[in-house]
């Protein structure tokens, strides 16, 4: 080991930084304001694919057909997204929409269908404008560009108040590769809107199999570790395109430079990831639990899960309260054994409990620390050596007035 | 069948309407206010009694306590009870003073340790003052009446706004038999004050054997099926007791009244548990989600509590949002099976989804609907024969602020 790190971050960078790639977006009608609602990521070359989606048993139409896409030879050419309407619970009609966005793509850029993904988010419900979609979908070629990053990005936000995107450079086999990434979600919705997308680009060779392996390993640690109020959409989806045009040879687990590579792509889930918790709706901080002491990785990543979750925790944290009590109390409904005389929790810097007993502390300094835009809750279990960190916001009016609010 | 109902409610009833039940209810200095914070019912005589505990790990000392009182021969003869403080977290100081609560409350009584019973509710990771305590049970005899039911309510509250309690009549053997409870929860907190405690008290003959059996299989339908905040505390408790006064042989399933007896049983449980519902933090309306047709009870079960307890579903409550996309989503989300093309939602009489598809229905009259105090969420799936129900309340302002307050 040099010390030195296994990856750089591109402050400039966007999913268009590795080679290959370009993006777009444009307003076809499907927001009422005038803001891009569809866009697209199209590469130069069938990209490896791999894609992870929601467990939610009501699975939205266009997640099927990029499904059937990939499946047929782990490839992609081309993502069209559209944001306004989410295609989800549109029952046949739905299916057939989805299979049609796909078509109109492969047939205005000119590739196999195959090769095309396509995925929504908006509301839920509503059968898609078609003909709206299908007049965007013919001017996407037009959009195209070598820094669409931007376009794309807007046409895929819903409630998000921010663009979350990011891109991480490495050296395999001495040369530069990228991995970037773009995100969307804020909450399940604005009434009834979608919650996550995540699409990751990079120019390193991977065959799908092992990019299939990496996105599904990393999103247990990062896309699956957040969350904002606990309600999974019909329509998250991480999809991964590995253009292979800055690599010489295939980049696996055997690989010398694979941790770096495996590194920088757990960065880029973990920025996306945190980013959808930071802009969670209504919220004022990020709020990070680490479970460390766990007897196995699946408690710990419980624990975290629910104590971030919990609405109470949430609320103190909005409210500067150093309420160790809810944590100690949301550990012990996780439904994972624990010893519940070794727990030791921590408020950032502050020690509020050892062995599971109270341990005095400055409560100004403490709620000084809480009101930041970062709290960090900090566990340990002291039962073995597994450990997890989950990501979630605070509880805020916000978050109330947001979603009482009438959808129309 | 007669058509004649099953059981009546008494008006006026309360915990001390069953034959041989006294209650009482003082003010010993454990609440800021002058308001009651130590509570206790006595029987004439050893009453058969059974109880259900709180599932969180981190279970309170004054819980154990109570469970080894029972444990002897599955009777008690009193439970006192404190608010103010919840003896949870506190270690092997906390077991000696739950154990000494027993012991002064039985010396105070005159009756053996193992027929007194303990429970707390209030601040979490606080040593009892004990001394406040000791003093407060050697003038708890004093205050004992045999229409104590109200001051032993005052003296359970925390954050609750209203007391909780009911009585059933019942005839068994051509005898009128009562049956009655009391309630206290509103959050899991208001800060860190911990949840939920029911007591049922009952003249009639029954085993404890029995009585944990009933206990069990109605908690599981009434008490287990509300969720104000997804939040479990250290200190839930349901306890029942049955003096045995008012009946001539027992009570149990082989006797013919036996039905009538398990109805009037039933209803005091879910009229505590829609209670403490309907009075959760912050509530402006009880939320009752009623799901039928599903393959297995706990598929049931499981997605009535998914969607009662779903942020989004009830900020949309809150909102008078007809919000549907966000029932079908908890539905989806709940990890049960379930047939994506069969299901139908109502709230109150409003069809929004029928075979999965959205139906036309009036926005304005359904908001009018939504706005009053008690919202039925309805959800058929078409697989089974199989239901459930579990209540809630709405997400507001004003939980936030309740929960967003600081402690002090």
């Amino acid at each position: 080991m040099t010390g030195k790190p296994l990856f750089t971050i591109v402050p400039e960078g966007s999913i268009t930084t590795p080679q290959g790639f370009r993006a777009g977006g444009l307003h076809c009608g499907l927001k009422k304001t005038e803001r891009h609602d569809l866009g697209v990521i199209v590469c130069d070359v069938p990209a490896a694919a791999a894609a992870v989606y929601t467990l939610n048993a009501f699975q939205a139409a266009p997640l099927q057909v990029t499904r059937e896409s990939i499946g047929v030879e782990g490839k992609l050419q081309a993502m069209a997204v559209n944001s306004g309407n989410a295609n989800a619970c549109t029952g046949k009609q739905g299916e057939a929409d989805a299979r049609e966005m796909r078509a109109a793509t492969a047939q205005a850029l000119g590739l196999p269908e195959h090769l095309v993904g396509v995925t929504s988010t908006g509301v839920i419900g509503e059968l898609l404008p078609m003909d709206k979609v299908r007049s965007g979908i013919a001017r996407l070629p037009g959009s195209l560009k070598w820094d669409g990053g931007n376009d794309f990005c807007q046409a895929i936000l819903t409630t998000d108040l921010v663009q979350k995107m990011t891109c991480a450079e490495v050296i395999i086999d001495g040369k530069r590769i990228y991995i970037a990434g773009a995100a969307k979600g804020s909450g399940m919705i604005h009434p009834n809107m979608a919650t996550m997308l995540g699409f990751m680009t990079t120019d390193a060779q991977v065959d799908s199999e092992d990019l299939q392996k990496l996105l599904s390993a990393i999103t247990d640690s990062t896309f699956n570790m957040i969350t904002v109020d606990g309600d999974t959409s019909t329509n998250d989806m991480v999809v991964v395109m590995a253009s292979g045009l800055a690599g010489d040879r295939k980049l696996n687990a055997e690989h010398p430079d694979w941790p770096s590579f495996v590194a920088a792509f757990q960065y880029v889930g973990e920025y996306l990831a945190k980013a959808i918790a930071r802009d969670g709706e209504g919220a004022t901080k990020l709020i990070e639990v680490q479970v460390v002491g766990a007897a196995t990785e699946n408690a710990a990543r419980a624990i975290a899960k629910t104590i971030v979750g919990s609405s109470l925790v949430k609320s103190a944290c909005f409210g500067a309260d150093a309420n160790w009590g809810r944590i100690i109390a949301a550990t012990g409904r996780s439904g994972q054994a624990v010893n519940v005389d070794t727990v030791d929790i921590r408020l950032g810097d502050f020690p509020v409990l050892e062995q599971s007993r109270p341990v005095k502390f400055d409560e100004e300094q403490a709620a000084e620390y809480l009101k930041g835009e970062l709290v960090v809750i900090f566990v340990n279990l002291h039962m073995g050596d597994k450990q997890a960190t989950a990501w979630g916001c605070d509880l805020t009016y916000e978050y109330v007035r947001i979603n009482a609010a009438y959808r129309t």
